[in-house]
């Protein structure tokens, strides 16, 4: 390797513009932490790129990857553009030519995980996707270097700062989610179109590359359990409140006796919990180690600069392997590839939880009886039950919280069904996950 | 390097019982991981050994390292013995030697960094001390590979487990220091002789270590200020809780435009730090770097198994590097050895900070135009100052509160010592930082 090292940069956005400037300003210190020049030779994009202040004096700028892919100067490519058709193609060809990879796309590699791993297995480069969970937070590094004596036992984490903010907002104004997500969007925390954010999708592309990279293994994107939240109303944020928990919308995994178990979720987290205290659109994953016992890494889980710290890291550790004169200096899901497998995840019904149910009541007078009788039904043992009024106008209907002992999910789901069939629950039971800690 | 790795394990205490237990128990996921078996061959310890429930039909038990370090046979040599003279000829004659060493010893690192870091420059081996920092929390990798593109401004941290646990149970239990110190020792928390931990002298060595990797620079241990908690008092707990603060030991390190500043002391830390979160024997660091931002790593800080689990992961890291033919793949200070320098720590009189000052005072009609008038003396801009009755059987008594602006130290102390002065302060002037989100 020379002593200045080249980057094609596909995609010059949010994070594409954030690796430029950090390259630059840090420049110097980069360089005496690698004794190299890191040189951006090329950047494709097909966004207008004259009024972001960038110096281009050493860069060529062209709205085609294949100037980049076709490039045999060029050391290091860093995959920025997204989606998953041109994404794949830059990612498996530079692969397959030698290069170093470093990408970002969560979509892509939760989708192609295996196709894009044993790519690199083969290839004479190295792939880094730090950026491509929680933002600057080293998470997958930690998993991959800093527990790597563990056997990881489960992980839970806010994966998704804008889904994150809207329930901070929500909590701290006691707004409705409608008015949260319009705030978040306003101030530039949510998208225009935000379904990948609020339906979990987005935190469940992280949670496979999670559980690949603690458990050792491919696990299916369609196996996982995935629910958002936008079912999420403030009677349940206040309501957990008062019993000391806040939710979060969590994404985890787990090795159980029976397999593994991975969701997306929203879930009631108690204020001890230190997940409770991530506010706004700041990420944290928790890791459980046989040996390393609780930890959990905090910080921003997206944005320009945070995310290009995570890219310039992946492009550091190339750099720094290379000039060692080695490939592959870890095993991509910190096992050796002869040694990697498929595992099935659990479906949620075989899984076991504590459960917030959130009845709505009229007629209050004979109902608990019935209720305890369907529990009782589906072995599902009750931690506690209250009551509480809905409005001086409407004295006949009552809230009914219980809270569940740890229960059979899928037996979980049919008591609701029937709670559902009584005469006198007058809105479908919500049902909430509570995190055990 | 040969199929087998082969350990020479110092020391078999709390940390040695640990790190030899998870290599028996993890150890066909750890040859997954790495595709070699890592022997324990030779172990060191003075102490009795046979009840530990651990199998030594591979490992040669002595009571001298010497056995240890004149085996030809062994790879990679773990100093856990703890102490600096028979520790440090350890560490220099077995990077000497060719060896790569992993050692948990921060008493060690931080007074006699720069001439153990230029042997193992020299060396062909690797030196790893993950576990010297925090125990289980990789924050020594989090900083040298994860944040490898940032500028580091700042850390901070609670890296005393001990201290931590005492000022919980103050806090939770609203206990005098000793109550708490003498149940920590009750229940193994703290040593028979407390000294190191409650003075802050075994924060001030992680600070030390901190400080090299985050600025990239050997700091002289014997600039650092350093103070204990010894001088916690309930009622200054009391007073911080009802205005929205915890009180913490906190080491902390940052890059100004004046110099570097290093301190180990007691804070005020705003209920919305996550840092406050951290209860019982928890650790926790903050970094905050150039882009990446505000970060945080928290987890077990000591322990057996914890510190194991960092000794292990250094003991890993050295076998994936060795097995690609690398030596030495990372600059140990995170910047390549030419570049180190020697820094300074500004003393902390010349520094810059806002605190409470808890001042008691007899006969308090006329005492606050006093003080106000030294503290505009000494330009000190007052953010709020309270005062609270003491009980109803001192009618004349008073605590005065006084939550100052940024202010510099040192004007700050010789408020404090005119302060003293004056007839109506009854007991010395208490002083804490304030720690600025």
């Amino acid at each position: 390797m020379e002593e200045e090292i080249k980057v094609g940069l596909c995609g010059l956005g949010t994070v594409g513009s954030g690796v430029f400037k950090l390259l630059s300003e840090n420049a110097s210190l980069i360089k005496q932490r690698t004794g190299r020049d890191i040189i951006i030779k090329r950047v494709a994009t097909l966004d207008r790129y004259d009024n972001l202040g960038l110096d281009f004096s050493n860069t060529e700028v062209s709205d085609s990857v294949d100037d980049i892919l076709r490039d045999p100067e060029i050391d290091i490519i860093v995959e920025l553009i997204g989606g998953k058709t041109i994404a794949k193609k830059i990612v498996l060809e530079s692969l397959q030519n030698g290069k170093s990879v470093v990408t970002a796309n969560k979509a892509l590699l939760s989708e192609y995980l295996e196709e894009i791993f044993r790519a690199a297995d083969l290839a004479a480069g190295t792939l880094g996707f730090e950026a491509a969970v929680a933002g600057g937070i080293p998470i997958i590094r930690s998993i991959r270097q800093g527990f790597s004596g563990d056997r990881i036992e489960k992980f839970s984490g806010i994966v998704n700062g804008t889904a994150n903010y809207i329930l901070t907002a929500m909590s701290r104004d006691g707004v409705s989610f409608d008015h949260a997500l319009k705030a978040a969007q306003e101030k530039g925390f949510a998208e225009a179109d935000p379904a990948f954010d609020i339906e979990g999708i987005d935190a469940a592309h992280k949670v496979i590359l999670l559980m690949a990279v603690s458990f050792n293994a491919y696990f299916d994107f369609s196996q996982l359990s995935v629910e958002g939240i936008t079912g999420i109303e403030p009677i349940d944020i206040a309501i957990a409140d008062a019993s000391g928990f806040v939710i979060k919308l969590l994404g985890s995994g787990s090795r159980t006796a029976n397999g593994f178990q991975g969701r997306v979720g929203p879930a009631l987290v108690s204020k001890n919990n230190m997940l409770a205290s991530v506010s706004g659109a700041f990420n944290a994953v928790s890791v459980w180690g046989n040996f390393v016992g609780e930890t959990m890494s905090y910080g921003a889980g997206a944005g320009s600069y945070p995310t290009a710290s995570a890219v310039v890291s992946d492009i550091i550790e190339t750099i720094r392997a290379k000039s060692n004169g080695m490939d592959n200096p870890l095993p991509l899901l910190n096992i050796n590839a002869e040694h990697l497998t498929h595992q099935d995840i659990i479906p949620p019904e075989q899984t076991d939880g504590a459960f917030y149910l959130r009845l709505r009541l009229d007629n209050t007078e004979k109902s608990v009886g019935d209720i305890i009788r369907i529990l009782d039904e589906e072995s599902i043992g009750i931690q506690s039950i209250t009551q509480r009024p809905i409005s001086n106008d409407l004295p006949t209907q009552k809230y009914m919280i219980i809270f569940t002992e740890s229960a059979n999910e899928g037996q979980v789901k049919i008591a609701i069904e029937k709670l559902n069939g009584l005469s006198f629950v007058t809105t479908l039971v919500k049902m909430i996950r509570v995190e055990q800690d």
